[in-house]
């Protein structure tokens, strides 16, 4: 069964109502008087970061990547629970836990290590709580709104080649990326609809398009990019982990962002990149 | 590194005060009025399960472990999250789980779901409330306690030879095991110190001991076990899932629960078993 027709089969299982986890990256749910953020990532070794990693790297980004996940809901990260599976450099991987956890003031709450052999796994759970609600979800995307996006992309792109191919040029970008939580907090009661670019902008303003049931038009040269001369290729390379937020139209981001487009009613296609329609989301980025 | 190792590597990060997860299967935070009980854990193919499993019954095993671990906190389950590498027999895991889920009523928030090769590993986050609390743990035992076992020990030993045998025997004991979340719920209020028995009763009882520094003193004949000419291997074989539980001496268990024994002062030994003190723990369970 490949990704997709797994994830049709589990839509059709005892979901909450409240859930979105699948279609969203995060699940919602509220208990009492706390809405809680959870989400599940998991990182494959060969997949999602090279054979020859440092681990501490892998471990930073495990928690960087769910956490982005949050900061896209505007939550406030209460902690995670690790899954992980022993193999070369624990060491390593234990002092880029120890480093990014600091980093982010999150503690580790639990979790599971199980011995293994072949292709390494490793899953983090993190969970938060919401600062605001309704919690911002990337289909309330409304035409008139503003595009934003806070960060830029195609920094990971650079950071993966020079890892790849040894220049010794600094690879943060890819390795240690960050989750902006605090941007995330500070937009989500302001936005219509927000996500963090995992997949490659086009990729994920496409998919922004398609839950919100409306037309995203992005001006390419108006978008932040890492590699000027090769734009292209920034706007659909994934793992930088900007935010994408719509604004209603006159709202001012409350942190550093780009004005990047605007929603429209919904047109021929879901997206229109410098007024050129994309009518599918085949070869736009980076799908797992 | 091995687990050991890795979890003493763990235990120096930034852990919550309140978190006791790497120690004691769960962690338990609390958000505003909730307490809340979050716990994942993980099955490997080959270690945790036959290579050639119904991938049905390794979903269903993968969620009721899980569910376990909440009963034995008197949580009430919110939902579970999964981590799913893809492979053979998806659509057998996706009718297991969905079995599963509705056997306990539990909706699936969310998850992720990867590609992979070699080795399949499946991670599942359960999330719960606390229906009482002080949540119980495995450190609170008392001299003067009571020991009680909800459930019996050894059946998972013989559906696992089933299975490994084909025998065609029932092997419902090992690969749908049991949560006994009601039973759990029930004892929460009334316990001293609760668990449950994932890796053998005698092995988990010397770590309840331990946690609680106390001596557990255990009548092996009192046991209930599904093999009695097989006394010995149903006190160590793992997979159970029943519970053990420290009542105030005089407190009726409110559930169908078996005597085994009593707690006493820390003496020689954490384990003492129809009176012969067993001083380490190797060689009394399973470890993973």
């Amino acid at each position: 069964m490949n990704e997709q027709a797994f994830i049709e089969a589990l839509r059709l299982l005892p979901l909450d109502p409240g859930a979105r986890g699948l279609a969203d990256d995060c699940a919602v749910i509220t208990l009492g008087s706390e809405t809680l953020i959870l989400t599940h990532d998991m990182l494959v070794e060969g997949t999602h970061y090279l054979p020859d990693a440092d681990m501490a790297d892998v471990a930073w980004k495990l928690v960087a990547t769910n956490l982005s996940d949050l900061a896209a809901k505007g939550a406030e990260p209460v902690g995670v629970l690790i899954g992980h599976m022993l193999g070369r450099d624990d060491e390593r991987f234990v002092s880029g836990l120890a480093k990014v956890l600091a980093h982010y003031k999150v503690p580790l709450l639990g979790g599971d290590t199980v011995a293994g052999a072949g292709t390494r796994t490793h899953g983090l759970t993190a969970i938060g709580r919401a600062t605001c609600t309704p919690v911002p979800a990337r289909n309330g995307a409304q035409p008139g709104d503003a595009l934003w996006l806070v960060g830029e992309v195609g920094a990971a792109m650079l950071g993966f080649e020079a890892l790849r191919d040894g220049t010794g040029a600094d690879h943060a970008a890819y390795s240690r990326p960050h989750a902006r939580l605090a941007e995330g907090q500070a937009l989500a009661p302001l936005t219509h609809a927000m996500m963090d670019i995992s997949d490659g902008l086009l990729l994920d303003a496409f998919r922004m398009a398609e839950a919100s049931q409306v037309t995203l038009a992005i001006e390419g040269a108006q978008v932040p990019v890492a590699a000027p001369e090769r734009r292209l290729e920034c706007l659909t390379w994934g793992d930088d982990y900007a935010l994408l937020a719509a604004l209603p139209d006159g709202t001012q981001p409350p942190c550093e962002a780009t004005r990047i487009g605007v929603i429209e009613p919904l047109g021929f296609a879901p997206l229109v990149v410098d007024g050129e329609p994309v009518l599918n989301a085949s070869g736009l980025g980076y799908r797992h």
